[in-house]
């Protein structure tokens, strides 16, 4: 390891009177003058948001933020209880359900995205291609389809069309248009872009990459995780929950030697 | 466990068109209409932010979002290099850090405030009988105090300057500037306002409990710290961390029976 | 920060040829000849243990693996429906559910024990005032009580045998009969030694000190954790324990201004 | 989701007087009778083991247990420090980095044994096959290689020793032993099996399968984690690995639009 490369940062960085974050003096140049959305666009693009790209953003970010009981509230709940000392550990323990079951799909959506945009046949055979392999492979098309939200998902229109009348109406968004298209045409039914699709399309669409889209759901879910500890503090249902999950789980051994 | 009380949940439900979260409809009213900083408000107190509430709950996340290299973003970074397939699990191993060492002084200035303004002599004299009793136990105050920043941490006079421009120079303000006074009085000599001290008298403010307070540290942190990965993605740090580490940290052997 | 101390550590080092670990080499003293019990306790008391310190960690570790499906089995359950490229996260989220609530009480009990054989006054004396405290407080004692195993919990008799088989009938388990003696008769009826109150005395009587106790839960109740995972890869609970949660918790909003 | 599976669990039932764990009384024939090691290992297989499939765990158990201050020991440390009160959380946050990088190579030295084991044209063939396949694509063989014990890792000339003395010199191990002579024979020189590898073969001899090796990294790391702590309680790291990682990596920000 004699060779090694030394790493440098350009997070941050402090002096007695001045503190700079991402570049930019915190206290003179932020605090006051960015939302904090403003500031997560700035420190996973290093750029400033355009009005549009922050509202975009925040349209992502309030569309992932919360989905009721789901495993990652479950999770946080039950954690909670059991240690009510360290908020921080039912938090964490939440956040690691951020996984390829559920986020994942907002990552494979942008890799289908980049991979059309970046075709040299052109995006759109390449929508129908990947279109009729899935449908040749019966395997689901990441950022399609829902189990409840039937014809549709109610989120992606309306995140389609914030994204076009914030006149950014571009290149991802329109892949996806296509790719639906392609996907009603290959399956012969209609398949909804879902909530996770159309997040894909507009973070790619403000210039975030895919391999870091799942920060931007980490740090919507934390709050969601959040709130979930603050009713939990009122209306506790940990007990609740481990109650009716030992009483409906029957106990039975399988044979020795399975 | 006859008598269980049956919890309920007030955060979110669905239908097949439509999707609820605190009470409001997710599509029509909240989608382009809240940012994210206005959502997190409504999900942690059940109450919509005037925009003073949402532009001083954007100043305390901005300010805490991000400091550097701190532990949290040390172990951010070397979780993504043993496991970059579960970026969910680095972040999540990061927030374990907003523990007691750092975050709770903010909890405990808040107490410190929530104590003055529920005592039955007046917050000055409750003041300075806790100025006092730190001095005597010489205990450090939640809220004061910085190692680097002297003699005064910039963001403080910021924060509590914000505050009073958006016409917000309450209760908690008023008794954080009271404490300040006894404190500098009791010690002696200036302990400057540091930025814990200063966002738990500003999410006093506007209505955030004592309790969840830490909640907010960990949103803005998750931000933080997936800032960290992506910059780790460009310019890995945690091999180099990880050989530091081992080549500074000599082994010796203690005796025996030690 | 001028006059730090500088850390060393004895725990680990490695040449070309040799590992040392805890100061024995791993390959010639420790493989084939050590138990992973044996090298926990070595690692935890920098001591080797002798057999009967050996067969008593050993107990209190398959004791405390595994109780069903505990908050903790549930969260590695829905973590790994979430996230199954990443079983280390897995769990990891169910072991921050070994917090207070649960695992707490031994650390308490272990207190207690500490307590009683310190005390100037002796340990009954002091086992009569800590009873009558806890009765005059209406708390719990921590290490007593159990709400499924009445009269007596069975894990406790059994482990307080096996330490006097083992000729380890020493001081803390003297003072656990000592303490639960005086606890019925405060209290005017049995309470049992419950398995966290009988592990605080049989880790005490090996010299585990209480501040790491609940370390030794944590190694045992990863390999309980574990053994979620592989059913759970075989017959899969998780999206059964989502179902069943959100169907039995109802939405119910409470009035604005709650 | 009308037509869903109703899951049940093996693991473990309680009556007011037993305790059932694995099919086991857990006070009558379980505590006194089995090693941590044995409950882990019916815990994982359904079976008890023999005292070779004993002993061959336990060899695996403390080899893995402890490499001094690796990431996952800086990462507990590091969290220790920020949340003394929740050392759970800090185990947890170690865990989290048993990933892909370290531990993901046992998983796939075990993957490649199986592929072997299975392979029509035989064992050796398919060794051939993999050898020259990953030096065609310079790839790194799992199992194989390390940055520091050269010509070969002391311990997995142990580990294979130690079968062969439990008279457990099976498929595995012999396939492993096959595919290094053909890595050496392929790349020209001698790659020393390491750790991982020989691990791999271990576990499979005694029938642990491949895709729950992992958990075994993880219970055995997870008591080398809590030594970690014990450690930093007496002899605290954590404030010089910040000051350390702070002050060798400099500040520098790229240019804007980077």
């Amino acid at each position: 390891m004699s060779s090694k490369h030394t790493p440098k940062t350009g997070i941050g960085y402090s002096t007695e009177d001045q503190i700079f974050v991402n570049g930019m003096n915190l206290v003179d140049d932020v605090m006051g003058k960015f939302t904090f959305t403003d500031f997560i666009y700035l420190h996973l693009t290093g750029a400033r948001p355009t009005p549009s790209q922050s509202a975009l953003l925040d349209v992502v970010l309030v569309t992932l933020m919360e989905h009721g009981l789901t495993p990652s509230a479950i999770v946080t709940r039950l954690i909670y209880h059991s240690a009510p000392e360290a908020i921080q550990a039912a938090v964490a323990a939440g956040l690691t359900g951020v996984g390829s079951t559920f986020i994942g799909t907002m990552e494979g959506c942008s890799a289908l995205l980049d991979e059309m945009l970046t075709a040299p046949e052109g995006s759109q055979l390449r929508a129908r291609a990947i279109a009729e392999r899935h449908r040749a492979e019966r395997r689901p098309i990441h950022g399609f389809g829902h189990p409840i939200h039937k014809p549709d998902d109610p989120r992606s229109a309306r995140m389609l069309s914030l994204a076009e009348q914030h006149h950014v109406p571009g290149r991802h968004i329109a892949a996806l248009r296509e790719l639906s298209a392609e996907v009603d045409r290959a399956y012969g039914r209609h398949l909804t872009i879902n909530a996770t699709g159309a997040s894909a399309a507009l973070l790619g669409e403000i210039g975030i990459p895919g391999n870091i889209m799942r920060g931007v759901a980490l740090i919507s879910r934390s709050a969601g995780l959040v709130g979930h500890i603050r009713e939990e503090m009122r209306d506790p249902a940990a007990r609740h929950i481990w109650g009716i999950v030992e009483s409906t789980i029957p106990y039975e051994r399988e044979q020795d030697g399975e």
